[in-house]
């Protein structure tokens, strides 16, 4: 079943016209990303040779995960070495790579198991590019949009991206305007926080001596620009009526699977990674966002099928937030409730929490693989790159550095980074306004 | 400040016409509720002298709160016995009297604090008396509709609800229609379930033998009553444009206390009763619903204004939800936020939770009552009145038994109670259908 599962999948991909080969080159060149035929070499662009605001980076943030099984081991370092995502004190130069070393051969195995690395990165470069045809469609005043993509713990990193964007013609005293746009669309201090932090942290050092605290301040008073790049963020969007359009869709046609006397008794089970405790109770938003995409959802499915919001990925001994997918699923089996749709709504396109977890582990081992299915993530759906393109567009028109929120810490925020990071990205405003 | 905010909201309960005399006593009688000043006893109703359908008993559930102090240690020694709020496993009977004996003294002061008991009964009775005048112009094939109240800790119980019900010509072979109107938006399995598990409990003692399985079975696919009341149950409604619109008026009304340049600065900290971790992991909906309210009123304010959810009332050792309301507001206080306004968000009148947790303790002890406030409470609110008239009669039309959600036990779930309560309810779909 498994194993059909993924020759579909791999089909899915195929029909999407996706290059896998694409995924170990980084996304920057026009011809690579408009689609052209052609391996002319573009010349950089400047801030004023295309649409009165144009040309605009399109950077998509996310974790990212090792296209290769090889790469395992870097990820994880890097992801054990983040504060933001996995707090372990002084010490986390220490203990990071000691844990990261000691998971890396389970790890391996399970990106073994779902075909030898993660697809995030060619989901990411896709959507992105597909995002980018579009606004140049509907935003010409900002086009053309080149897409980039910057993963966390993977690659494209942050820096690698940064040094991309110079070599395109943007910053580095050629002024410009880049989009920090979160592919996580509920906000969490571990991911997209995390992400911006990062962001933040190259940009000072790339950048800083160009737009220093003076510098900032005459050019924002003057409007002056002094060719660092302007940067806003999109930096949580829950509730889209877009990206709800697109999970419904994948949930109706998961839905359409089961017999039609079955389907109104199917219960959907949305399953985002869970968060340890000490991260919720310090205030972190991403629990009460994640509700809200799931209520949107199912108002949008006309509240036909009943429903849970279960949390996976729960590791180590700490406490973190529940019901727990795994036992979720257990305990509705025991009672008799056969027919489940897991659905990951805190993702955007597939990566091991989906193939691994939920299909091999979650579904694998219930018993009843047959009856306990999952909603194909977004990936390639065009409601939902449409989505993408219509979220940008707006923000693009408002002008706006940043949503309100983005400038509220957590009441138990102790990170003079995230304060750092939040004051740079609202004080962008002037910069980015539409006016 | 608080002996000003006290007297402003003595003054507000007057201008509604609120007789608070009548606190004391039961609402059932016609003259009472639809306002006639002649003193003239109704006669029993019955299924057919009104209405097409009419009429229907429309029944509050709330957890209720004593209204004198001296009815604070009976109020407390039900809420201690409630396994479905408090679960204390076997020895229930035992450490429950124990337990509430002990706070009877603290809380008798907190009530004595308040002006001497909860406005709970006197709000829940003029809503739903307001509720059912609007129903009767909106919904004429269901008139008339007689209030009821029905609490789960304080007067009026479940079970002198059912009583009046009798007296008032409502099943005992007389049949009729009655909604169970949840005064919880969101649904917990500690607050609306334990109603409704109190509700069908008091039931299949008073009309159980009337409503036998089979007599149940037969009179289902007869269509033919056999005199017990057919129930439908409103169970969550977190989302309610109307809620919605009239949670965002109060918190409108409060923002614009602040000087204009300082408005869009004041942090919003909605503030729910947390619930105890176990309760949460359990796979209770509540967090996800009261979430889905804050981002729902928050979309309907624009987004105008940082936000955050918190948790309050957290007693024991054991681990709550979180971050707590307390520490969230002192913490906001030390990194320089002093403008915050708190909003209960999921209770629609005022209780000790407010008007002493909040008001005396939270914002009294916070060293800045001037610029901490907290948002009215719902009371007496035209536009939630309207709220619950319309939401009520699209229930009535809808001919639903209760939400299909409703039918979902939580995960980990092991009450047999709730099972029995929940099939109860749901099996009453035939005999309530509007067709």
């Amino acid at each position: 079943m498994a194993a059909l599962r993924k020759t579909a999948r791999s089909l899915q991909l195929g029909s999407c016209g996706l290059r896998t080969a694409l995924a170990a080159s980084t996304v920057h060149s026009t011809q690579h990303h408009r689609g052209l035929a052609t391996a002319v070499q573009a010349p950089p662009v400047t801030q004023n040779n295309h649409g009165s605001k144009g040309p605009t980076a399109m950077v998509f943030l996310n974790m990212g995960g090792p296209s290769t099984v090889d790469e395992v081991g870097d990820f994880l370092s890097r992801l054990f070495a983040d504060a933001d995502l996995i707090p372990l004190g002084r010490l986390q130069n220490y203990i990071g790579p000691l844990i990261s070393r000691r998971r890396t051969p389970k790890i391996q195995k399970q990106y073994a198991a779902i075909g030898g690395g993660s697809p995030i990165r060619k989901w990411s470069e896709y959507q992105c590019a597909e995002m980018c045809k579009i606004l140049d469609q509907i935003s010409p005043e900002t086009a053309p949009h080149k897409p980039y993509v910057a993963f966390r713990y993977a690659n494209p990193l942050t820096e690698q991206m940064y040094q991309q964007l110079f070599e395109d013609g943007f910053g580095n005293g050629h002024g410009g305007r880049a989009v920090a746009f979160t592919q996580y669309p509920q906000y969490s201090c571990s991911t997209t926080g995390s992400s911006l932090n990062e962001l933040w942290k190259w940009r000072q050092r790339l950048e800083g001596k160009r737009n220093s605290v003076s510098r900032e301040a005459a050019s924002l008073t003057t409007g002056v620009q002094d060719g660092s790049i302007a940067w806003s963020v999109i930096d949580r969007w829950p509730a889209h009526p877009g990206l709800v359009e697109a999970f419904a869709e994948n949930i109706e046609a998961k839905l359409a699977e089961y017999p039609e006397e079955r389907r109104k008794d199917v219960v959907l089970l949305y399953s985002a990674h869970s968060l340890p405790m000490s991260v919720v109770n310090r205030g972190d938003t991403y629990p009460a966002e994640v509700a809200a995409t799931v209520y949107a959802v199912n108002q949008r499915l006309g509240f036909k099928n009943r429903y849970r919001l279960c949390w996976q990925s729960q590791v180590g001994p700490q406490p973190w937030l529940g019901p727990q997918t795994q036992s979720s699923v257990e305990e509705y089996i025991a009672k008799g409730q056969k027919d489940l749709i897991l659905i990951p709504i805190a993702f955007t396109s597939d990566h091991i929490e989906t193939l691994f977890e939920l299909d091999e582990e979650v579904i694998g081992e219930s018993g009843h693989a047959d009856t306990v299915k999952r909603a194909e993530s977004l990936n390639g759906s065009p409601t939902f790159i449409k989505a993408l393109a219509s979220l940008a567009h707006s923000h693009l028109q408002s002008g706006t550095a940043c949503s309100t929120q983005m400038g509220l810490r957590c009441p138990g925020c102790k990170s003079e980074r995230c304060l750092e990071s939040k004051k740079f990205f609202a004080a962008q405003e002037p910069r980015v306004s539409a006016s």
